[in-house]
């Protein structure tokens, strides 16, 4: 594992999504991996962490998630931008290649049988809590974090570094046709007005 | 209702959120309004368009949405900064001039019952799909949009327009702590990659 990933508390695993950012989601499964974008996730809880993420029946990654019951969601850079903009395009079903193909590197943590998205800014690992109803009407997933990571260089001591890391290291936010958004200004609210 | 207010069509309602904003939630029964702030809310489909948004049994807006069934999920800027962290934190149980207190002003939609922020970029009317199961187990209400309107000096022609409006326009990305980023640089991926 590279040196600048350190784990993050799970009390604090919220904060690393908390904003809105576009992500990845990865699963494996019998030796099949694949990665995913996806604008629709969400924090659903603080402790113990959870989340939920949208996940269409047409993708590959979604059936890799019901076999294993397991996944990563994790937090995509302006350096990843055309990577991002790939692995939402391309489906696995089509190219079997298609990790190669988007310049997908994927690492693994010590203990998790997950497959993880090298260049990241941040990553929860999160188990999943069958909720068939959910799934079936809505394609909507909920995930148990058990555990979280970021890089040192643009999340450290339990808060974003957006406003003095390198700009590569910027969030996505995704609208729709191509065109994104990265995270800007940091803005901070007064201690007394934010009782 | 403001001049610069229009209607955004309902399949692309999605796009106004779709970027992870912080958003303000506002509901009224029986002559009582209110509006809090949360950062999860989170697209769940296009078309009819849905959304789900995460609220705590002890937050007042919650009662009103299940005595309703009715909801405006809106999207605050900048220049809405202190009342986005002021509804955030008071609640209406212990101020019942809450809104005042917090430069709140709500106006109307013609056909709408609902209490509208002005002020905010976007808004969202929604309907409550009700799912006790949910609501009970996960404070995760799952609304279906039945309008949507945008102020045009910032979301025109079915896209934001961050990158010319004015800054103040820009929307809220909420971390904890007080701590907030404003919505950054436009990036573009090129046809051919995004296909």
């Amino acid at each position: 594992m590279d040196s600048h990933i350190a784990a993050v508390p799970l009390d604090k695993a919220y904060r690393l999504i908390n904003h809105g950012p576009t992500i990845l989601v990865s699963a494996q499964h019998n030796g099949v991996q694949n990665v995913m974008a996806a604008s629709w996730a969400c924090a659903l809880d603080f402790s113990p962490p959870k989340l939920t993420v949208v996940l269409d029946k047409s993708v590959k990654t979604r059936e890799l998630i019901e076999q294993s019951a397991r996944f990563v969601i994790q937090v995509p850079t302006v350096a990843q931008l055309e990577l991002t903009s790939r692995v939402g395009s391309l489906s696995l079903y089509s190219d079997p290649d298609k990790l190669a193909h988007c310049g997908v590197n994927l690492f693994e943590i010590e203990g998790q049988s997950l497959p993880f998205v090298t260049g990241c800014s941040a990553w929860l690992a999160c188990t999943l809590i069958p909720e068939p109803h959910n799934q079936t009407t809505y394609d909507l997933f909920i995930g148990e974090v058990t555990g979280a990571w970021a890089d040192t260089r643009v999340f450290k001591d339990g808060h974003w570094q957006f406003e003095t890391a390198d700009p590569a290291w910027r969030s996505l936010h995704y609208i729709a046709g191509g065109h994104y958004y990265a995270i800007g200004e940091a803005l901070d609210v007064s201690e007394n007005t934010h009782s």
